[in-house]
């Protein structure tokens, strides 16, 4: 029970890093936390697979502020594996003064282990555009 | 190896019984499926929580005809616990002759082994409208 305990703190740790190198623009530090063939789903777009595409989109993001906040609903550890479903806010504020766009919803995601440490496996992204 | 073969095995059945229970309208079959403490998400809904709750938004579609097809992506099998992705199409046809809607996208789920059999625990649901 205590080495599930240490698995759930370091689960929250890379979700807290995460939203702190989004925040922060940091993409080489949320790069750290995803595996090599990790693939992330979203609504009406096809799957974004792997590291390099990830980070191609992530380039993508250079002339904007990112501020995202979740809540962590549920984290379960089987082995080397987890999974954790957030409530995940996302506001998009281009720094040219266009108007912040926020996006609002739930995900569920893959965790892996690897050498002991965790990475982002797969990514279920239900983000919807908040009506203003 | 054989086991987790078996229990891929009992989880494709499983997604094809859903279907074709979904596409009989044979809702009680669909919820010997489903845990009681199951959660469904769905971008810009609130999560629906628990098989009562299912079952009730199931009676809604008691005038439509639905159609809908998976293609297995991934499945991984973690002891009593398991993953599974999909690409889905779903088309819904009113029996009153309004027009069809198709939704497509992705699905990514988590099961639960419970006294040897299979059920569906948490289902993120990625499908959007298809452009006509």
């Amino acid at each position: 029970m205590q080495a599930m305990q240490e698995d759930e703190n370091a689960i929250r740790q890379l979700v807290s890093t995460w939203l702190s190198a989004s925040k922060g623009g940091d993409t080489n530090k949320v790069l750290t936390l995803i595996a090599e063939d990790v693939v992330f789903l979203t609504p009406g777009q096809p799957p974004m697979r792997g590291k390099a595409a990830f980070a191609e989109a992530q380039s993508q993001l250079q002339d904007v502020d990112l501020n995202a906040n979740s809540k962590i609903q549920e984290i379960k550890v089987f082995g080397e594996w987890a999974y954790i479903w957030t409530e995940l806010s996302v506001v998009v504020t281009p720094r040219n003064g266009g108007e912040a766009i926020e996006r609002r919803g739930h995900t569920l995601s893959i965790l892996q282990k690897q050498a002991g440490v965790w990475f982002l496996f797969r990514d279920a992204n239900m983000l919807a555009p908040v009506q203003q």
